[in-house]
């Protein structure tokens, strides 16, 4: 069976995984770029950027695992875009541009279905209104015999971890007090006992944590 | 000046610094022995319980500065014991027997002063209704030249880091998610900005981090 695989989730010392106040100029709120300083120059992060190259250290090797092998992704719509309830612009199309950097069927969960959209290089955004369960099958129908991946937002992260659908998660725990915002662990006690874990540090001061199945 | 110190202080990946349910048996609530359990092997804690010797390696490098150079403590009086509101019981002289592992005068806080114990080896307990400022006052008066440490529970931990009196700050995040409970980081929002940080993850799971003055 293909597996479910979450890279590249930061979250805060206090657990916080996106601030307060989404908006189109500030996709994580009042957190800015604070949870992601450690990705940016990472080899991963500037190819996505359309840069020839960026830093292969140990941060940049643990990145730059998370495409390969996927075949779908499925995220929350608060992931996707700034827009609540029923979508009132069409041509909202992601934060990513023409060619966003998935090159998979993407399912973005939605009670306001839409129908696709298909951009450059592979990536098709489907909206759909489901369960986890039920979203998790038709990625899966989508992917092959490949993974899927679970893309985030917090709140997308957290059902599916409550769901125990998850096979092999990454947080990078950031070293700064966000304060207020979206928090991952809310619901998840005890979530430990399901996994083994592993940790390490970097010099970028980020922890990271893999949550895999013993 | 001498320096306000926080040594050993364990949180889970979710920021709880204690469970729910404190009582006589569980004086960490449903937490249980889980946040800790990277301190009792080492020297330190052995040494508290008598025993001649334990681990030496890194987490017991870390452990074991906790009380060169500290002169007081303050701790909260949910770290003294379980007991709530007026004093029912004064025969209750916290939880370490008669020779608690302080060996200096403790500044327990609490809303119901009583008469000073004076245990074996030094320790004396203090019992005071003072602002963190004001109890700070009275352990810097009774620790000479030295350090004062603030021993816990979070809630101690916690004003003191809000009122910005703590100059060195060593937490043990512990890869569990404990769901409920204290939580040390609230009300603390942009803490990073007044320390350096630094991290490192050891193999028994734990990210020691330290805050200190830049």
């Amino acid at each position: 069976m293909s597996r479910v695989r979450v890279h590249n989730f930061s979250v805060s010392v206090d657990g916080f995984a996106t601030g307060e106040g989404q908006s189109l100029d500030t996709p994580f709120g009042h957190a800015g770029a604070r949870l992601h300083e450690w990705f940016f120059p990472t080899r991963t992060f500037q190819r996505m950027q359309g840069q020839a190259d960026g830093s292969t250290g140990v941060d940049a090797a643990i990145a730059g695992t998370w495409d390969a092998g996927i075949g779908a992704e499925i995220m929350g719509r608060n992931k996707f875009g700034p827009q609540r309830g029923p979508w009132e612009d069409d041509e909202w199309k992601g934060w990513w541009g023409s060619n966003p950097p998935f090159h998979t069927p993407v399912f973005v969960l939605t009670h306001h279905p839409r129908p696709p959209v298909e951009m450059e290089g592979g990536t098709t955004f489907h909206f759909i209104d489901a369960t986890p369960q039920e979203a998790l099958r038709q990625a899966r129908e989508a992917a092959g015999d490949l993974d899927v991946r679970i893309g985030g937002g917090p709140t997308t992260v957290r059902e599916f971890l409550a769901a125990d659908l998850v096979d092999h998660l990454h947080i990078a725990v950031v070293p700064i007090v966000l304060g207020r915002g979206e928090r991952l662990w809310d619901g998840l006690e005890g979530l430990e006992q399901r996994f083994r874990i592993e940790s390490v540090t970097t010099p970028s001061g980020v922890t990271h944590m893999t949550f895999t199945r013993p």
